[in-house]
């Protein structure tokens, strides 16, 4: 059986015009952003909106909260949907809300968004002091509930720190290297290296900030990045989030 | 294999004791109240302190939101609690949210408490107009997500109405024959009678409110009232919510 097909990360104008292009693309599985600065307020208006997008086009997409729900998409011909905020907003300074957004659904959750959040500081700050207290508990909850920590826009000492601190393997859903295209919300050869020791993962960002050339990258040059890094992580531990499509 | 033991509704001052108290009756389920008039913000409060009680005492309780539920309950020696509300006041006026408690672990709503809801009329109202054009679609919503219509503080016309209006077979979790206690709490024969044609099912209460004699009801009195509800509704549609404890 063929390997399934998941996408890292997206964030779209969601329309049923993408849920078909998913389907001629055959995505098993698509990690689908539900937030980045919203609370939870609106991190449950914005699942009202996907709950309707389920009834409506039923035929194409279906809810994910597991593994289960992949194998269980291809073999229906649709594509399952798993949520993920990209900054810890909707919990606040509440640890007990991690496990209310999990029963909502959510299973991705990354631990800042660019700038300073109560868990550690997006690359975008100079100073970055690491993972705050506040982080090492909600690193410890998202572990316990089974929730994923990915630190795509974390800053460097705040990556090492949540790879350190996690019990299990984290992800980097949308990044490239940053001796590839210099620029910090790229990955330095430290985390690439943690990542790889630690088990976790990383999804190659297709968004023309992270490209080498930008949007004038050429697939040659995006393949051989891509294979050099499969040296340092295996290629097993690779994938792309497309992030803006 | 002896039938499973499912407390059809309790409300209580919760402790580990309480717990003990379950898995000494040997209950495999209990339909745990989690508001009254609470909206959904105090909702999610609730459900935070239920997360916690599941941390605590995860030797003697579980979560639960499906039959599978019940069977993994009792092969564990615990007791499984399922979510309900008797008032839909955490949904507003607002259908999505239906699908927003649901994810969050809600399985059972009553339609009113007492008073006149956005759904239809408590037995408090003198004038009882039945289901709302709203409450209509709250059925409908209810029956496509599976949960459970709870009628027990429901006026009669409105009861009525949404045993008609119900693709699946409703509940009233705490009630008397109103013919052995007399009081618009309890229900009238038109109400068991239809309810009973449904394929729906009824809890006895426990509340002394309900009882004939009040706290001083006997236990002879008691079983005499189920055994002549019985040969209307049949055995296996009856149960106990317990009420208050």
């Amino acid at each position: 059986m063929p390997a399934h097909r998941i996408d890292a990360l997206q964030y779209c104008n969601w329309s049923r015009q993408i849920f078909e292009e998913w389907r001629i693309g055959g995505l098993d599985a698509v990690h689908v952003t539900v937030g980045y600065h919203e609370d939870f307020a609106e991190l449950v208006h914005e699942l009202k909106h996907w709950d309707a997008q389920f009834r409506e086009h039923g035929d194409l997409i279906m809810p994910g909260s597991s593994g289960r729900d992949v194998r269980k998409a291809r073999s229906m011909g649709k594509t399952a949907v798993f949520f993920g905020v990209q900054n810890p907003a909707p919990i606040g300074s509440d640890l007990g809300m991690l496990a209310i957004c999990h029963r909502l659904g959510l299973r991705f959750m990354q631990l800042t968004y660019n700038l300073q959040s109560l868990c550690g500081a997006g690359w975008q700050e100079t100073e970055d002091s690491g993972l705050t207290r506040f982080g090492r508990q909600v690193v410890a909850e998202m572990n316990r509930l089974g929730m994923v920590i990915d630190l795509s826009h974390a800053g460097e000492r705040t990556t090492l720190d949540a790879i350190e601190a996690s019990a299990r393997p984290v992800t980097v859903t949308h990044a490239n290297p940053r001796w590839w295209r210099e620029t910090y919300r790229n990955l330095p050869d430290t985390v690439i290296r943690a990542l790889a020791a630690s088990g976790g993962m990383l999804g190659f960002s297709l968004y023309p900030h992270h490209l080498s050339g930008g949007s004038e990258c050429t697939l040659q040059s995006f393949c051989e990045m891509t294979a050099r890094v499969a040296e340092v992580m295996g290629p097993e531990k690779l994938g792309i989030g497309s992030d803006l499509c």
